[in-house]
């Protein structure tokens, strides 16, 4: 499967990948919808016409609009549909767009000269907590080895509800955040910026076709609600957090941010990457059952760029497969009580640490609650997030000769607003 | 002030009241905006050229809309400008729509002939946890006397991002949910319907003008996002809170349904119940803090009729002005990381516990956690929901000889669908 566009072997958007998202150019600031081929996006607004299949025939509008949430709810079977059509238009085979300079030139935009944004507008945003070794980190630091996991853990995907208002895309600049925490628990809680700032790699996945209230999604549907996949930095104020969290859960400090790179890939793109499921003891309740493969290989990494420094160091190497949980019992247990989710809600992962020290997703991890720094080299070490810091979050899946990847997800600290 | 249409002394909605919602009827499926007033609504979609004032001429399209988000986003000039004339044109003064018979019989419509719907799409829910008595009862249950309030209790107001896909309007029956319970800790979780199903008394408000991402609302400017309240049961499904809520917060055992009442009773026709806030002790930061009264006195009532019941009984009497922290403290200390809010946010007060037994706005605290029960007449006793069981919940102000009310919040709980 090639294309007729120069597509390198280690550029993220192969033909086999076909990423969604919304962007906008200087002469044209509209925000449209466009998918991602090497170097370059197909504007799907300036081709709608050529997605003429039985499915999409009647729903062309729905590449007009300035998210994807209308594409979302079309459903599994127009989704593949489009994929297909998009790698035949694509592909080095067929003339429609590949002879035609002139559709190419309105069609096709550079990357580089497009501003991403948001690829849907986000109903609700939910946070789980299912890898293993980030909750047995967390659990070790915090109550000691032996209640590192609650009793619940390991029978259910541990979830909360997220702000979905300032989930923001990759690139957006985050003050930041002010609040009020207890440094020392034999004195007042005091206000002031955020001391122990901290990211989280995260992934998150995109809901498809809604469910009425009432109705959960089953196992065996799971699948035709979920759209596709981003990489998310889920920025977390670590001593707001411990301050405010008992009995009720996470609030204040996680509701300043939370971004997400802007590239949705298709939950069909990650199928050949799919890989066996964490083994799960004791054995799950029937309604979260099913054994066919859904953990995903993804090369997760994520780096960090102080201002004062000329490039960002890695400082984490993890994998999606590393969850215990996987997105369909995920999806299944969200709805499980009849919550109903509507197209464009997004589902995130928690933090995604792998078993050694250097696959840990969190600087809280990494640095072991500060008691180690994390080296940045030229000399620059940290234990959490700095202003000026950047932190770049990136992932792909590698085929054979080709990769199915996720950009960056990107997003740099400024310091604390305190008039 | 009074009204050329007839207005009993006990109707919730009086000239001094004013409530906006989104209603329909049979002969106009059309969701549109009215304002109720005694008996009546006037759909404001008809009169909308009639504001007609500096702020509304250029946005009277907000009345054509079928949410009120447009008008929530406008701004308190706008609100104050809208319900002054509104009180002019329900006066008894003002002949426009008094002599216009044409015009009133458009523009009027029978409560009991409209259909009412969710006033606004909800960006994002939030529900505080408020009630100093609510917060004790609760924790002297599970934790004892001694350890009742957490530490951070009296020093922020605790609170949590709840799930706004499932907010309903009164009336919408729910499905008891189905979930994972772990009722002996002995023995492994097991999956069924809800056993401990509740209701939680609250009230909620909703926001206007949005804020910036990464500006916090300062108490100084809170009013100014703040556009109106309404009734709220946050349905609670306890064994599935137990068992799922540590250490990330009620997730599942929420995310099923939360009712609101249809009538957005505006902040200003509150502003003459203003009573004395709650004593704050220890005092509280400086960005918490404001001493203009914002304590609101608003009567509250749940009654319950259960299927086999002609009628339904009251089994709580509580009060608004219950609450420690003020409606203005939870939206400054939601912003104050940054935390950007949309028009249509909802942020709910947590269950409005009273200091009485008679007073507890839950079934958990009425039946002391099921160890008594709770009388509804003709032999029927309750120590939590069962099916077919409506809960009502209803509340008002007191004027002298009006009242502002906020008609009531209703919902019927069905059995579960387990196919
Ligand atoms: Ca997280
Ligand atoms: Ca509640
Ligand atoms: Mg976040
Ligand atoms: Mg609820
Ligand atoms: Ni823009």
């Amino acid at each position: 499967m090639t294309s007729f566009i120069d597509i390198k072997a280690e550029s993220d958007f192969s033909l086999q990948n076909l990423p969604y998202g919304v962007f906008s150019t200087c002469d044209n600031p509209r925000h449209r919808i466009g998918v991602a081929i090497g170097d370059l996006i197909l504007d799907l607004s300036v081709v709608a016409s050529l997605f003429d299949g039985p499915h999409l025939r009647d729903h062309q509008g729905v590449f007009k609009e300035s998210t994807l949430n209308s594409f979302m709810s079309l459903g599994r079977a127009s989704w593949d549909e489009v994929r297909q059509r998009l790698q035949v238009l694509l592909g080095s085979n067929d003339a429609t767009l590949r002879d035609d300079s002139d559709l190419r030139a309105k069609a096709l935009v550079e990357q580089s000269k497009a501003t991403m944004h948001l690829p849907a507008t986000i109903g609700d945003y939910t946070d789980f907590y299912s890898s293993i070794h980030h909750a047995t980190n967390v659990g070790t630091m915090f109550r000691g080895k032996e209640n590192a996991l609650m009793p619940n853990w390991r029978h259910l995907p541990v979830g909360y509800h997220g702000r979905a208002s300032s989930v923001v895309v990759s690139g957006t600049p985050l003050h930041r955040p002010v609040g009020q925490t207890r440094p020392d628990d034999t004195k007042p809680p005091v206000f002031g910026p955020c001391k122990l700032l901290d990211f989280e790699l995260e992934m998150a996945f995109f809901t498809g076709p809604p469910n009425k209230l009432g109705q959960p999604i089953t196992m065996e549907n799971a699948e035709d609600h979920m759209f596709g996949m981003v990489l998310m930095n889920d920025w977390s104020a670590r001593d707001i957090q411990k301050w405010e969290y008992v009995p009720l859960g996470p609030f204040l400090a996680k509701n300043f941010g939370t971004s997400i790179s802007p590239w949705v890939v298709p939950m069909a793109a990650l199928k050949p990457f799919m890989v066996d499921n964490f083994v799960q003891e004791p054995a799950v309740l029937p309604y979260l059952y099913h054994d066919d493969k859904y953990n995903i290989d993804i090369n997760l990494e994520v780096a960090i760029k102080p201002e004062t420094s000329a490039k960002a160091t890695t400082v984490c190497r993890s994998n999606f497969r590393y969850m215990y949980w996987t997105v369909k019992q995920q999806l299944v247990h969200h709805t499980v009580t009849g919550c109903n989710t509507r197209p464009g809600d997004l589902l995130a992962s928690g933090t995604i640490s792998g078993p050694t020290e250097d696959s840990f997703g969190s600087m809280l991890e990494l640095s072991w609650r500060g008691s180690k720094t994390v080296d940045l080299g030229e000399g620059v070490t940290r234990k959490f997030i700095q202003d000026g810091d950047e932190v770049i979050v990136s992932g792909y899946c590698q085929g054979e000769g080709y990769r199915v990847g996720f950009g960056t997800c990107t997003g740099k600290i400024l310091p604390a607003i305190t008039k």
